[in-house]
């Protein structure tokens, strides 16, 4: 039994389609993509029924023809918002006479994605129009009539004081956590920050307990301010890890210096499992089967602001490293590279950013598993989104059809095989669901979790962290006895 | 100084395009219609320049020639989802055979609304990936990939104990609140009803006291059920009012007996005063003013659910009779329909649903002012919503590009001229805001409004009303002190 799957390959000069044909035996046992199929206003689709990068379009050896077009930015072309270096001077003088507004470290964040494209085609922090799109329809309608996906309103607060001061002034200069000027924002627009409702509309719930709100919305001031963004320096951190922060211009080179001719990307906030791993290898797999030659993996981790109990971006990477040191996944068709968005716990709303950015930096299709930016609801007993919500609000988002959607079943550990695969419901009782919670536990406790859990090198890094943790936390514990 | 408008003119077999001039000193002080321009993601939109329909397609005059076609309905076609007479029998038995889902009086509103096709193309109430779609995006994605506006979801609640009867089925009857077989349900799909996403995306805060809320959906089980609706017979009120209910059909029927070459909608759920007429009136002489030779006022009365002390259908519609009596509008270029629709009360998410459903009933040109389906927040003491984020939230929504949206500013009772008068904030001092709970104020305390405000004769038909309610008032209290 054979299943016709489309093929749509559209570059710029050129639209092709075709048909391969791939065993359905084949595509239900193992290609792990659960197909969608959408009610009857909508056309049935098979996931990979999308469009789809020409093989035939594969680049030349020299890596410096390249193109990169895997997939264009939103918006036509990547932004840059980075002031070139010869008029830095003069931007400054300028930004020093302007009114300043303070940012937070999750501002700074944000001026940071902005910068270089991650949220293309937005200059600047949203304007009430923007803001307004971005909140009831998750995108953002370009001059040509076409939307680009904007789901999550990316604003800048203000309080009644700064707003005093501000007047009727155009332009103003944002100024980081550390005092140092960051960058000017111009043609300002003020406009009200109706906290509640931004909060219902972008969390599908106004309970207390959310870690972005708490953070971050309900310390704020009542206004927003927006306009584009001129950024006086490129941001960086300090922290070790900037080799790791490529900007989506970068990874956009990268792939191109190693001729992909896919990149699938794969959005983590945790720390790899072998479930992971699966996905990822799994995915690999089968776009070499259906013939494409190079699929370059782009593990992309979140640097932003996550969580009070998510395991920190320092010890992420160093496991991240091991991951790939210990021969889980192949260094040779991955990158590892850090996202610079904070995180909003937002599930089905977040993973449309989460794809979207991606598809700025160059992915043409993106790994989406279960309750995706999901957690726990933070006053009830019960997962604050359906965990299936997010891959089907994925893959009908308006200004996402040009990316790929890999929607996965769940992996878990499979105690006959002693190994992560993917959760058979036939026999489920084999199968154990080792949650982020659980795994934690394992790490704080010293209890080692079932073999084929995690690589071991992995699994040290985890272990030591939460051994820091509690020596931390004794030493306090012995301060205040004391 | 002159502005130019551009006026698209599109129909099913030519587009054309040309140009028009208006003084600009008419647009500001005498269109009233205020441009929005959008933020640099966006095109500049005056609002008329938009699509409009071409006075060349000017119809025959024989009526019964024309096309219904200022408009395209949603979707392509009307749905008429009343089984034929000669289908009904057995339609009925087949009916009693199934498992039964009771429904409210709100349910069976919605059953009225779809069924006529107000909320083209469903064709029943939604399924989850419709649900989803409603929720997040406030629109659909058709099988062409083009997107239909959608924004409150359009479902149906039902309890474990039926979610239990109804087991595997693939069909099942809806039961009117009378007991009556209503309509069967086909190929159904049962879904978990997150009242709280729900209440916070639609709404935009989860605070108590929202009516539809407290209303419908508080009470409502645990569960969805969508499918495809086969609506036994049409759906009738015995009201007296029911020759006011006209169909998206009949009303496109009506509008080409009459040669309309433009429809103006006009939504409302209150009493009719002068600065209502004001607005009508102003739209249709520049609608003439533009070219069009006749163009029709949709006066379009919500006939569903309103929050207990909104002014009662049957009072709204002698009213309106009234102020066509009166002459403050021409019976003889509008027309007094009632649209069924339940009002939800959700400002800028429900403003696109008023509007949408006017689309299909074959208007192409709506009317919106200050906060549409607002209301007081329920617990704070402000506006729930922005008052000017209605217009702006549907002027850019996706699915109504084809509708041209006609925001105006806010009337008010101008004290020097003693008129209903576009409010002129120059003199802000001279104008009196009368507001619906004011007016009710007046009517119930016996007090007249100021001269101007509204027609007499529609306005002694809300004292009476009122006197009514006090009458029966004070029977209930001596009855209760008896």
């Amino acid at each position: 039994m054979s299943l016709t799957i489309k093929l749509h390959h559209v570059n710029s000069t050129t639209t092709q389609a075709h048909t391969t044909k791939i065993k359905k035996s084949n595509y239900t046992t193992k290609f792990h993509f659960k197909p969608i199929y959408h009610s009857n206003l909508l056309t049935p689709i098979v996931q990979f029924e999308r469009k789809i990068q020409p093989l035939s379009q594969k680049s030349s050896k020299n890596s410096l023809m390249v193109k990169s077009s895997l997939i264009e930015p939103d918006g036509g072309a990547l932004v840059n918002l980075v002031v070139p270096e010869s008029q830095r001077e003069l931007k400054i003088s300028e930004a020093e006479a302007m009114a300043k507004v303070k940012l937070t470290k999750i501002d700074l964040e944000w001026v940071h994605v902005i910068s270089e494209g991650w949220a293309n085609p937005l200059k600047g922090f949203m304007r009430e129009d923007e803001y307004l799109q971005s909140l009831h329809f998750n995108c953002l309608r370009m001059k040509d009539g076409s939307l680009v996906n904007m789901s999550l309103p990316i604003v800048l607060a203000i309080d009644d004081e700064i707003k005093e001061k501000i007047g009727g002034s155009e332009s103003v200069a944002l100024v980081g956590p550390n005092g140092d000027l960051v960058a000017i924002l111009k043609s300002i627009e003020i406009y009200k920050h109706n906290k509640e409702e931004r909060i219902a509309r972008t969390w599908g719930t106004t309970a207390p307990g959310l870690p972005y709100v708490e953070e971050v919305i309900t310390p704020a001031g009542n206004w927003l301010i927006g306009g584009d963004l001129e950024v006086l320096k490129p941001i960086k951190y300090n922290d070790g890890l900037d080799h790791y922060r490529l900007s989506p211009k970068q990874l956009r080179n990268e792939f191109d210096k190693r001729e992909a001719d896919a990149v699938f990307a794969f959005q983590l906030r945790n720390p790899v499992h072998n479930g992971h791993a699966l996905l990822m290898n799994d995915t690999r797999r089968r776009l070499l089967e259906m013939g494409y030659k190079n699929p370059i993996l782009l593990l992309h981790p979140l640097g932003g602001f996550t969580k009070a109990d998510d395991v920190p971006l320092d010890v992420r990477m160093e496991q991240h490293s091991k991951v790939l040191e210990d021969g889980v996944l192949d260094p040779e068709t991955t990158i590892v590279a850090i996202f610079p968005s904070p995180m909003h716990y937002a599930g089905p709303t977040e993973v449309q950013w989460h794809a979207k950015a991606r598809i700025n930096a160059g992915a043409n299709f993106y790994i989406v598993g279960r309750d995706p930016a999901g957690m726990g609801h933070p006053t009830e007993k019960r997962d604050l989104y359906d965990p299936d919500h997010g891959k089907k609000v994925l893959s009908m988002a308006p200004g996402l059809e040009k990316l790929n959607i890999l929607p996965f079943r769940v992996a878990a550990y499979d105690t006959v095989e002693n190994k992560m695969a993917f959760f058979d419901p036939s026999r489920a009782k084999d199968f154990l669901f080792i949650s982020g919670t659980k795994m934690r536990t394992y790490a704080r406790t010293g209890e080692n979790p079932p073999d084929g859990f995690m690589c071991p090198g992995g699994w040290e890094v985890l272990v030591k962290y939460y051994e820091s943790l509690q020596a931390e936390d004794s030493m306090q514990k012995q301060t205040v006895t004391a």
